[in-house]
């Protein structure tokens, strides 16, 4: 494999772990079974990625462009990933059984020091209309969109150029003080950014 | 337990639990063998919590207090920060391991949309003498304290209460986006947040 694709591999492995792990909470704190499944599916995905990526590098060791120990490293890093996407989807399972949760696992969630937020945006909100990039959510107010779900469409990983339309259910994830700000924001009530 | 009691231990989990990835994965880029060993301490703590948290789960419901469903969601819900704990040891352990890391590793965390980064505070910085809180770092910033080098001290779990000194090492983490800025104010050349 090149350099690249290596770097490429391990920063998904990286990201969709912790993104599944961020899915799983909101699953809870939410009760929503829908995200929960999301889960489910990244997990599949996570496993096929990351045997992807232990084959590649074992067979880059074999051709003498990896060393024993840069290969070894490499896939107890996407091993990491894996533990996290495996602990993300045993959170899931628990919204998974139809159980009635004790308060105290929501609260528990909800008292984070980072908080999940779903919100909708109002046609009146400064968000409609904006891409991500275009508004600098994360940078100015915290808050870091996870996922967007539009109709019956979900949308994971967002970027600077996604756009945001009025009546996406926003699912974003930040300090507990920049929670009432966003909620304004989103709702249209306050312009400023 | 008090539902409270049951409340902060599962918070406590998932936070340190989280906290954990975050340093270890920091001490791969910063190849930084203190946070490695710092991420092994946490580890310890969060198996003594996590036996706490099950033995009480278990006590009350034996009391009556707790159904079995909601005993057995907040087992599970502990057992999946635990995963995530073994995780983030498994992440520390490949930087404690005395081997040259190949640069796709280091460049893969690097290139998260979530960034790590490590930046100390001057003199002139306006961030000299204040309290986390009073500059509202995270939500004006993007960027959030992962954890406080101040000499040979190292603080975890800072809150709006803890000061930022001159000469302190933080680590941060947030949106790429915020990179620049957060480290024009930790130097003193931008005093705007």
């Amino acid at each position: 494999m090149s350099e690249e694709e290596a770097e490429a591999m391990l920063l998904e492995l990286k990201e969709k772990a912790e993104l599944m792990v961020d899915l799983a909470y909101s699953s809870i704190l939410y009760d929503n079974k829908e995200i929960a499944k999301e889960v489910y599916e990244l997990e599949d995905y996570i496993d096929s990625l990351h045997y992807e990526l232990q084959k590649l590098a074992v067979e880059d060791s074999k051709k003498g462009e990896l060393e024993v120990d840069e290969t070894l490293a490499i896939i107890r890093l996407g091993n990491c990933s894996e533990l996290i996407a495996d602990a993300a989807r045993e959170i899931a399972d628990v919204e998974l059984r139809d159980i009635e949760l004790h308060p105290v696992i929501k609260e528990s969630i909800l008292e984070s020091d980072e908080v999940i937020l779903r919100v909708e945006v109002n046609e009146n909100s400064i968000l409609n209309g904006k891409k991500l990039g275009e508004v600098e959510l994360a940078t100015r107010t915290g808050m870091w969109v996870v996922a967007i779900k539009r109709g019956r469409k979900w949308i994971y990983g967002a970027n600077k150029n996604t756009d945001i339309k009025a009546g996406d259910i926003l699912f974003v994830k930040g300090p507990k003080e920049g929670v009432e700000h966003f909620i304004s924001l989103a709702r249209g009530e306050e312009k400023e950014i």
